[in-house]
């Protein structure tokens, strides 16, 4: 059973659908051909008009190792083009267990209508008034969700930035600890959660439909051989769980890539302080935990518990780039400042990427010092309150820019960008610049060959092979995000001769549909003709599909690489 | 003689040119092929890259009535896209008088630079310390260069909208009065301006050279052909210089096109508190004056003085547009407070139209009440203080849009619209969404035959006949606003046998070149041209050239019409 909720938010009407135009698709290959097919390119993302889908991938509700991932789609407030944005939690194997593949959530309520819990059940959706939440971070909020639904509590809800509309609001789901600590972070997926009034969805507890393999046998063998792949790739079996993601601080400094004081230098003097080696220290000092996964049946465990001095948990999900953004592109060099602004986007649900950069462009424009954490978290703190200038911050980097009169912008298509210099590294600097999600490293990431070695190697300094190298993991992304799997088993994938054969056996034997490499393949590249397809109707031209100027007029120090595509040579990259 | 003086703001090198690839422009031709050619398309509005161009008309210089208009070109920061506003007072006059036809300022200083007034001589430029004007508003910072320059002043400077980068601020240009009260209003070139560091320039009010026309015989006869056009017509010998442009309120209003609470509805209950007829009334019982010109050599005089109760000046091109968008838009009923903000406006430099509907979005908001015009004042003083509510009022429409979730936002490309709802005066409607410049009534005023019957009758609540309309329109006003003149010469020019022909002759005797009317077209249609490629490259699509949605799903009251042209169709109206 595999069912399309599809839920109006002005009338509350609600509809339990067979998949019918969708079946076969699943996550990001599925959000992103309703928000194609269904909503005006043309809407403004914050009106009835728009739809925001929350889907599982292909391998949802499954056991295959590291599938349980969840899709967030929808018009993007950040970019005005379209969105997939996926995280981890409990919500992806859940929604299986309800019979549900997606959830379409329509039109909105009249102005000043109060928000709304959706509590969903097998066959019912209730609107259950949100009053005791409303306005509340989302971890007191979701303690009050846990008092009320239980331990087996699996939900998704935005914070005071979702529900006051900025554009960097994410929607906080449920992680395997009770925490409301994995974000759909990019693009301002819960400012459209929150313009339909929505603070929370509740996916009934009492509920656990079975689910099982439509080919007991074969699944089994490959989920098997699957386990062998990422537990024999040094990445996924020991950088990644032995320092967490922030392994990534010392190797991209090494690289010369690290963007530092909003993209000026690609090396930053106090590395060392803000690295994963760093971090994993100060976590086993204080009693934390250097390892965890953000869902359920995940074998690479990349997540710590970071904890404070006396030894109280700050905050999970502490990743490089959140680290990078704060750490070395607003030079704050104090990683409890860090660890403390991770927790506070995670309480007002927002995106630590864009807010990590947006705060370097209020240093950029001297609303507050260079470097001066305290500031940052006394400046974020007031998200949510109706002052002005957390107005600002909260609506990202451009939008900060257009107020602060900073000219110096790191973004595409309206998203700032992570935390690898596409200078240095040009084959993640190609995905910034051509997928259809506005700067991003998860749609493609070049990393793997021009930093890693993983996947072969490909010089990361100059043109040739890097379109080649984006375009082929744009497409595998694709496809990885729509079967609901983590990205990094990308890194064992490709360096495995039968990684990507695997895949699709899991899915063949999960599902009991054919699914050949070759549909893998052609699942990738569907989602990415769907999202070109939106944002060309929703008016972006080949033209967006270009970095900011000064990354081809200003050379990054230390190796003073500049970045000079044209915007033809780029074109090569899209689906 | 004709000379471009170019001028690069950050080495302060300068050098007097000949016009080379730019013979035969004038006006907004010149500035829209300057910056197609010289501008990188992509470059950020306020970085190093742009440029700002201040050109005469092919007419400046010369006695021909209504012919001083200034155009100041520049990539906007508030659309993105080419700009080209003009405006009034006495730069467009004294430039030729100078040997001049253009100054192309280049570049920007470092970071942390001072402001500079740029002295223009014959010969030479000077970077003139600009302390004691730096962060004053227009008329005390203007009485200031009064004071130092002499009566014969003829500067344009910036406010503090500028001067701190708000995406809406104007260039305001000595009126022959004295005053900073006129503006190249739309699009935030006063914001280029400021990110150039300079907070005026002062033409050298000693130099003087003659000139005159090339054929004077022909001139003269053409000269007082013209006149005869612009004196034989009703609304530009009677209508506006009896009761200003705000004769337009009640005409609007009665036609079900006046734009309401944030364009909700096509007629305001309190019209008649606002009208042209309540404005003269109130004029002329406070000692004002009901006509001015705009600059010399103006024979239409629409213009006026508004004095407060005591008698003392307030304010002065104080526009329908300013009273429509304050008035019947944002609710103010108080006359006398929405004079207030127009002189606010002019003090910051600040774009009444934008601004206008900015505070439209704030009440809509809920940041201030609706109609509430000392609320509004309280906001508007303080622009440029580094207060974050006022960095995003001076932002524009979209920008408070974004800032306080506002999803119902009256904007093309950027830039907010006029006082014309495009759903009931489709002529103008077109034009809203098809030129370069984002929503602007002033680039093809279909207003003309779909309400004044001028230039023959279009029915502005249907498709048929008003792309046609718009198109001429367009092109015929980048021709008048390329020889210089006042845009409101169309309504005689447009009922009048040779009034075109006229216009040509004019610009043939004056400047001893060959002019037809063909070329007056092409001079129209060219600069189109220039600005549709320069936006092309931009990145605007096609899907740009449109209203925002809610315009096709919200039918307009009282007459319930809505806008229906597909895309396709509309990009008829382009050159």
């Amino acid at each position: 059973m595999s069912r399309i909720l599809r839920i109006n938010c002005r009338t509350k009407e609600y509809s339990f659908e067979d998949d019918g135009p969708y079946a076969g698709l699943g996550g990001r290959a599925l959000t992103s051909r309703v928000i194609n097919k269904e909503v005006p390119a043309t809407c403004h993302p914050l009106s009835g008009e728009n739809k925001l889908v929350i889907a599982t991938g292909l391998m949802g509700g499954s056991t295959a190792a590291n599938s349980g991932r969840v899709s967030v789609g929808t018009k993007s407030p950040l970019t005005g083009g379209i969105k997939e944005s996926n995280s981890g939690g409990l919500f992806a194997h859940k929604m299986p267990k309800m019979g549900l593949k997606a959830i379409i959530l329509e039109d909105k309520p009249e102005e000043g209508a109060p928000f709304s819990t959706l509590f969903i059940t097998e066959d019912k959706v209730e609107f259950r008034d949100a009053a005791d939440i409303t306005g509340l971070d989302t971890y007191p909020g979701h303690d009050k969700l846990l008092a009320q639904y239980g331990d087996k509590l699996c939900a998704a809800m935005i914070g005071p930035a979702g529900e006051t509309l900025r554009k960097t609001a994410t929607i906080q789901f449920t992680d395997p600890y009770k925490r409301p600590a994995r974000s759909a972070g990019r693009g301002g997926t819960g400012a459209v959660l929150g313009s339909k009034k929505i603070k929370a969805i509740v996916l009934d507890p009492e509920v656990n439909i079975k689910v099982s393999a439509a080919n007991a046998d074969a699944f089994k063998e490959a989920r098997s051989t699957w386990v062998s792949i990422l537990k024999g790739h040094p990445v996924t079996s020991q950088g990644l769980p032995g320092f967490g993601t922030s392994v990534l601080v010392n190797i991209i400094n090494e690289a010369g890539a690290l963007p530092t004081k909003n993209f000026r230098y690609g090396q930053c003097d106090h590395a060392a302080e803000i690295s994963g080696e760093k971090i994993a220290d100060v976590i086993k000092e204080r009693g934390g935990k250097t390892t965890e996964g953000c869902h359920t049946g995940c074998i690479i465990q990349c997540s710590q518990q970071y904890n404070d001095a006396d030894g109280n948990y700050v905050t999970s999900g502490f990743e490089y780039e959140t680290v990078w953004a704060l750490g070395a592109n607003a030079l704050i060099k104090d990683i409890d400042d860090i660890a403390r602004i991770d927790r506070i986007c995670d309480e007002k649900g927002m995106d630590t990427i864009e807010i990590g950069n947006t705060v370097a462009v209020a240093m950029d424009g001297g609303i507050i010092p260079w470097g001066d954490g305290k500031a940052a978290i006394e400046l974020l703190e007031k998200i949510g309150s109706g002052d002005p200038l957390a107005m600002i911050i909260g609506n990202g980097v451009d939008f900060a820019g257009g107020a602060f009169g900073v000219d110096r912008l790191p973004t595409v298509k309206g998203q700032s960008m992570p935390a690898y210099d596409p200078r240095a590294v040009k084959g993640v600097g190609v995905t910034y610049a051509t997928t259809a999600m506005g700067a991003d490293h998860t749609a493609g990431y070049g990393v793997t060959a021009n930093v890693l070695g993983v996947g072969g190697s490909v010089d990361g300094h100059k043109k040739e092979g890097n379109v080649e190298l984006s375009k082929n993991l744009q497409v595998a992304t694709a496809a990885i995000d729509s079967m609901g799997f983590c990205l990094f088993v990308a890194f064992a994938v490709l360096d495995s001769d039968n990684g990507v054969q695997t895949m699709a056996d899991l899915v063949q034997s999960w599902t009991g549909n054919d699914f050949s490499v070759d549909d893998l393949v052609a699942l990738g590249a569907g989602a990415m003709q769907d999202e070109q397809d939106f944002n060309e109707r929703a008016g972006f031209s080949k033209v967006d599909d270009q970095l900011p100027r000064f990354f081809e007029t200003d050379p990054l120090p230390p190796h003073n690489v500049t970045w000079d595509y044209t915007v033809e040579e780029l074109q090569g990259a899209k689906a």
